[in-house]
């Protein structure tokens, strides 16, 4: 299956191609003009913890829906969806160690596991283009910057890390306007964290992204900083969490919410 | 201690006021210029439960904070704050019947109790009034109509019920306006759920509300409906719910949020 067949598909076709493992590809691109999801899953009791972190620093995990233990379908975003196989690739951390990555998680998921999906960037992307927004890693054809920062998330039981940033570098005219549409919208990660110098953040060289690849700044283009999707992943790590599952990077899981409908 | 002693005072007197019942009273009126919050005990597998209640459920049980099971203090939005003693009047269901209403609820919290502060309607009646908007029953010295409509709510786990909601008679060209004001404030229920026609919502006599006094309509009023803090207590006869404590009627927490700071 090629990324056209998809590029215009209903998500429960991707879903589909996903289930049958005809599609493994990172879906950006796909089923055009439908919100993705970044997936974490966890066992019960570490759940209500992660569940209490997301609503302590909604900007980096924006929730958008959570599953009952036990059900693999998100039931309001994605009825019909089985998030056990239903992306095109996952990750499975132990003890906070990525340990493996894979195409469904059929034989990890038990009546305990919870599944969370929670806002992503892509969407809000989406917005600034309609805009007219340069976003200049699209311009470039590369996967956006992606920076640990030093700054630490409300913690919640087992739960504690540092805040993940992305950044795009914006002309300074326009920055003011893309806090105004990214404030807009809280369930993609809101307005940004933090805009110019990145060494308040604690990053040291900004050519050296933690994820993703360097971006090109234009003249005078200013660094915005939103809060990142792959934070749930650093407290994973920072906590030796037993088991979290995510979407691998850029593997997002689409839903059945339209972008034009859901982002309010 | 009387209402003039705690009109103007910091939240922290008022905990204290209460943690030593020094007041009972309801808390409308006292210490201005503060948000006030709905108060949820529960166990914490009912918490966890609950917690994805509140997430499918966000305008009648729009979450302030959740604090860690054990720990009685809302650190976030109330530093210094002890839930089991600072609130004037507690009530306690018991299987989904209220069996007690009681000043403090020491004894019934263990280390696996979790404390849920969502935001109430007081603050968005502050901002509707800011505009100029008239509040019938605040005008009429009453308490207003809560009822219980006949839509159900998203369930979660063992928690189901149906939509508790409030009503403002408003004047007709008045209506666009409160809808505006309180769509931008989520956090303390966000915009009405249903405007005109109580019939539609299973309301069959305008005038007999289930909790709360019969409000008087100005010519022309319509009625405007909200999502209200109800709606747990609610949820939790219909499930019978094992224990849940919550405030009693108008007898909230007060937090340490500013209302220009926190409405956002």
């Amino acid at each position: 299956m090629s990324l056209t067949d998809l590029r215009q598909a209903h998500p429960a076709d991707a879903w589909k191609a996903n289930r049958a493992n005809l599609w493994n590809q990172p879906t950006s691109g796909i089923c055009h003009g439908y919100v993705q999801a970044n997936l974490v899953m966890l066992p019960a009791p570490a759940a209500f913890d992660f569940l209490r972190f997301c609503q302590r620093n909604p900007k980096p995990c924006p929730v958008l829906e959570v599953t009952d233990p036990g059900d693999p379908e998100p039931k309001l975003i994605a009825p019909g969806a089985d998030l056990r196989t239903d992306l095109p690739r996952y990750c499975v951390y132990r003890k906070g160690e990525l340990v493996e990555e894979r195409t469904d998680v059929l034989d990890l998921w038990d009546e305990n596991m919870v599944a969370f999906l929670l806002g992503c960037s892509f969407s809000f992307e989406h917005l600034l283009m309609d805009a007219g927004l340069p976003i200049r890693h699209l311009e470039q054809g590369i996967n956006g910057p992606v920076y640990r920062s030093n700054r630490e998330c409300v913690p919640a039981g087992a739960f504690h890390g540092r805040l993940v940033v992305s950044m795009r570098p914006l002309p300074p005219e326009r920055v003011a306007e893309a806090v105004e549409i990214t404030a807009a919208h809280p369930d993609v990660h809101g307005s940004p964290v933090h805009i110019g110098s990145p060494e308040a953040l604690g990053i040291t060289d900004i050519d050296r992204p933690d994820w993703g690849e360097t971006v090109r700044f234009e003249a005078g283009d200013v660094p915005v900083f939103w809060a990142c999707g792959v934070t749930p992943q650093q407290a994973a790590m920072e906590s030796r969490t037993e088991l979290m599952i995510t979407h691998a990077t850029g593997h997002m899981f689409v839903t059945g919410l339209r972008v034009d409908q859901s982002l309010t």
